[in-house]
Parts: C-alpha cells; sequence; structure tokens
C-alpha cells in the first residue's frame, strides 16, 4: 500500500532473534519517529525489561501480548471515523441500484445533511445506517467491497490513501515491539472484517488477531461449501467495557500492553494495568492542530475524558502527539 | 503433562525452518504412530505439496491454517465428554457449599442417574447443567478449578488423567504441520476456556488459537482493573454450522486442513473444502474397541452418520483408527 508497509513486510519475515537487517539504520534507533521524551522512555524501558531474561520483570514471549486501539491510535479518525465513509460509498452504490432508497432513512439524512449529522442522531441511527451498508452480502463479497474502496478511496482532508493516514511512529512501535517477540493485537470499535483487509500489510497484524465490532453472520449451506451472510444485526459493538471481553475471547490472556486514546479504551487499559506482572498502558493524546488534529474532552469522535485524568492518577505516559512525534505521518511518494 | 507435551515443547521453540533437532528420530519419521496406509499418504502428500516453493500447490505460510475439533479428534470422549466429568465434580463443590440443590434440578438427576441420563434428557437438560456449574465465577477463578481438575482428575476407564486420553498420532500431527509452517487452531463445541487450560501444554496450541463454546460475560469494575464474571447464559454453541462462523470470527481466513470426528464438524469441513486452492479434510474414525472405543451412526457422543457418507461421496480420508494407528495413547509412564 505504501513504502512502510514494504519495509514492514521485510522485517517481519525475518526470524525475530536476526532482527531487521534490511533497514539498518531502524536497528540503531528502533524509534526514529519519537522525540525522546517521556512516552519513549517509557515504551523503550518496558521492552528491555520484559526481554532482559536475567531482569526480575522478564516475560516469556507468550506472555508478550500487546493490544492497540485502532482509529485515533494507529491510524487518524478525523474529521470522521474512515469506516464511516466506506458505509457512506456502499449507500451510494446501494442507492445507484435502488433509487427509491435515497427516500428513505437512514439514508436521506445521509445524502442530504452532513456525515456528522448522524454522529449527532444518536447512537440508534447511526447503528441503522451502519448496518443497513455493511449487510446483505456474503462474507467473500464484503470482503471485495472493503479492499477495493481501501485501495481508491482518498482521505476528505489530506486526499492521501486511508492506509497513508497511519502513525508513522506508531508503526515503528508495532515493528519495535515484533521484533522483541510481542503479539500484537488490534482491539477496536471498528468493523472486524473491515479492518482486515488492510491490517495485515498496513500494519503486520495478520486477521486472526483483528478483534473489532461483528455484524450477525448467517451460514448457508451451498453446493460448494457454504457461505456466511452478514445479516442486517449488531453481534458485538467491541468499546468499552466489551474490548475487555473482547480480549478474553479472544486472546485469552491478559495483555501486558495496552494502547488507546479514547475513554472507549480506557477499560481495556484498566484491565491490562490489573495484570500482576509488569505492565505498560499508554494514551495517545491529539494536540497538534498543524499535523493532525487536537481534540480530546468533549469530542465527539475519539472523547477523551476520564481517561485523560486516569492516566494522571496512574502515571500513565500519554503521548502528546505535538510535543513527542517529530513525523506524524508516513512520507508521501 | 506428560512426557510428550515437553517434547513437542521443545519442538515448538526451535525456529520453523530449523526443524526438530530434539527428537532427531521424527525428523526421519514425522509420524511414528501413523501405519503407511491411505490417510497417513494424503496428509504427507498435502504437506509436501502445499510447502513446495516450487510446485502449482504451494501455500505461503499466512495461509497454512488447519483446525482441528477436540473431542473425538485429538484426545477421547468416551464414555462421556471429559469436560462432563469435570462439571460433575463442579456440581459435587457446589452441593458440598449448599446441600439442598442436591434436590433441585438438574442437579438431582446428575446425582441420582447416570451421567449419560442428561444426553438423553435432551439438550436443555444438558444446557441448565452445564451452565449451573460453569457459571458464578470469576474467569481467574474459574481458570483455577479447571486447571485443578485437569491436574487431578482421571479417566473413569483408563484411570489415566485426561491429557494422557490424546491420541498419540494426532499429537505427532499437529507437531508435523507447525514444523511446515502450519498453525493449528482448535475449533471444538467445548467450552474455550475449559481447553485454554491444557492445549498449550498438551497441544502446543496457545489460548488465542482456542475457538470453542463460549458463557456469556459480564464485566464489572473494580480497583485491580475490572473482573469478568461468567453468567449463566449461553454465548454460542460452537457446533455445526456455527463452527464455520466461529472459525471467520476468530481466524478470518478459510482454512487449507480440518480435522474431525463427528457429524458436527461436518459444516466446517465442507467449508474448509470449499477453499480455492488446495485442502485436506479428514475424518476420524472410531474402529477399534479394543485400545479405544468403536462408534459411528447413531452414537449418542460423536455421532458420524452424514459425514462419513459426505466423506465417501468426496473421496476425504477417513482414519481407520483400529487399522491406520500402530498406537493411540502415549506410552505410560
Amino acid at each position: 500500500m505504501h513504502p512502510l508497509a514494504t519495509i514492514l513486510a521485510a522485517c517481519l519475515l525475518l526470524p525475530v532473534i536476526g532482527g531487521c537487517t534490511a533497514v539498518p539504520e531502524r536497528a540503531a534507533d528502533p524509534l526514529p519517529s519519537w522525540r525522546d521524551a517521556a512516552a519513549r522512555t517509557a515504551i523503550i524501558d518496558f521492552v528491555e525489561r520484559t526481554t532482559d531474561p536475567n531482569g526480575p520483570d522478564f516475560l516469556a514471549e507468550a506472555d508478550r501480548v500487546a493490544v492497540f486501539d485502532n482509529d485515533g491510535t494507529l491510524w487518524a479518525e478525523q474529521p470522521i471515523y474512515f469506516q464511516f465513509d466506506f458505509a457512506l460509498e456502499r449507500m451510494r452504490d446501494l442507492v445507484d441500484e435502488n433509487p427509491e432508497l435515497a427516500t428513505r432513512e437512514p439514508f436521506q439524512t445521509a445524502i442530504d445533511g452532513e456525515a456528522i449529522d448522524f454522529l449527532e442522531s444518536g447512537h440508534a441511527g447511526l447503528l441503522e445506517f451502519l448496518l443497513a451498508t455493511h449487510s446483505g452480502t456474503t462474507t467473500a463479497e464484503f470482503e471485495v467491497a472493503a479492499e477495493t474502496w481501501i485501495r481508491e478511496a482518498r482521505h476528505p482532508v489530506t486526499d492521501r490513501p486511508y492506509p497513508a493516514m497511519v502513525y508513522q511512529p506508531m508503526i515503528e512501535l508495532l515493528a519495535y515491539l515484533e521484533r522483541n517477540g510481542f503479539s500484537n493485537w488490534i482491539v477496536s470499535g471498528g468493523g472486524a472484517d473491515f479492518m482486515r483487509v488492510f491490517a495485515e500489510e498496513t500494519y503486520g497484524i495478520p486477521p486472526g488477531r483483528v478483534i473489532g465490532s461483528e455484524i450477525e453472520l448467517e451460514h448457508r449451506s451451498t453446493p460448494e461449501g457454504g457461505v456466511l451472510v452478514r445479516m442486517p444485526g449488531l453481534e458485538t459493538l467491541n468499546d468499552g467495557p466489551q474490548k475487555v471481553i473482547g480480549i478474553h475471547r479472544a486472546i485469552g490472556r491478559r495483555p501486558v500492553a495496552a494502547f488507546g486514546n479514547s475513554d472507549g479504551d480506557l477499560a481495556m487499559l484498566e484491565w491490562t494495568a490489573g495484570g500482576d506482572g509488569p505492565t505498560l498502558c499508554v494514551y495517545v493524546h491529539h494536540t497538534d492542530e498543524i499535523r493532525e488534529w487536537a481534540y480530546d474532552r468533549g469530542s465527539k469522535i475519539g472523547g477523551l475524558d476520564r481517561g485523560l485524568d486516569a492516566a494522571a492518577v496512574r502515571s500513565w505516559p500519554v503521548i502528546d502527539m505535538k510535543r513527542d512525534w517529530e513525523q506524524v505521518f508516513p512520507d508521501r511518494n
């Protein structure tokens, strides 16, 4: 998708103990886009302590489980969740097929108004819109639709492809953890099947390590071995405390490191912090209105209020994006 | 748990490309407990074809996903599912704490009758009993209870510890696939949290690759980071077509190899067989009334009827346990 994915893929193909010889300068500085601030120090200290076989904080590789929120933590989420933009395109396709839909809710509001109207219309309208645009296909057909969109769509503000809206420092962090024997998992409110079409190429995270919201599925027998049909019902909304349940169901182990950016990640960070051994909980704080966006308490998207207070009380590192990151997005080319 | 687990663990710790140098004789014969019959030939042929980078059937490691039923496929399931024996012990503990429970259903039948009565009482009674004995604790407490049981309990017929009721040929198969870059997953009707307490040590399969039935969980906030409480409701019964849904949700990829022993595995085998590339679907057929048990069509446990017909029509290899396995269970010591 972009050159970083290629570099990352090259790193991941090498044995862990061999390090990443494809990018020798990275071996010297594992986090080149991070300024020398408290968050960077805390991360490197944690990795060095937990991988030192002679130290008191050593963790077996099986226990090195790191969980990451996606929207606002690994890639941007403004001016609107990227998956919402995908849903708008799905809606346009559906209306092309059946123009009458344009006069019915929840589509009429989406066509007449601004996307943000949906977030303001409250949970029910948003959910109805997402279910309407994400159902009615087989899982295989949905995968093709999402893959096509992620390849072709552009961010409305930066005009970048969406996979180029990832945070370069977090890409480096994922690779650094992976090289040190950690297994990285996405634990997001976004749709699992939506994220799976780009998570492996973009983050080096395979589909089996992507935990997200899920739509109801129905199995139907066919001569070709069956299909799974996406039904217009919500199976799980993977946000808040449900993230802890999602982690338990999919990983079956308590993480030792957790990264998030909103109050919806707080239960996950608290669950991680509650483990017996060494833990690392980090919040990404959106403070850069020039290079990215600046928002926290009161934001409709990625609101960070209770989480900011919790981080202060518990001395969790908080990444000040403006201050701590030398570079936010990957280089364009 | 038993010496094989140690050997298996030693194999798994070595890099895949290095093979298993701890047990050199295994490198010569990867499946020493398998007699030279059609099932063994089909398995080895499949692995060699899909790992030959110059052949037309080569699969990237990421696509080498193998799924295994557990009860009756990786370990025995007679005279009653092993997890049911665990439930009986949980019931005795609950009755010790509160003797009045012994006079109430579903416990009275379990105390007065034979365990098999529950299977005959139909799905509702069985489910009620399982939910009653598997709920009311935190996930952490449940893990301790299941770990204690698996360490101490003995099989009622063989007097072996339950982890010694695994099939030696299947343990060899798991290790052989793992050495060849496959990722093995359990996809079972058994409880996910129950299987996770022994799957890693017994099979080399980590908790995050165990897909099973799930009880409802409720997150409760605590000063220590929260707890997950097991509620007396069924979240998913991972059997039949639900196995396909479970695979999609947890793995997000279509498997290329599937192993089962009952009609409850048929949808999973058909789903696997429906993939585009090379696939391998295998049934374990319980034909050995001396060394194990002999049962198929009409059995209340692990009934294999439609599956046997499907295997014949589709030319899937069927393991004839009596004929094809030199050894069934691991050596005792």
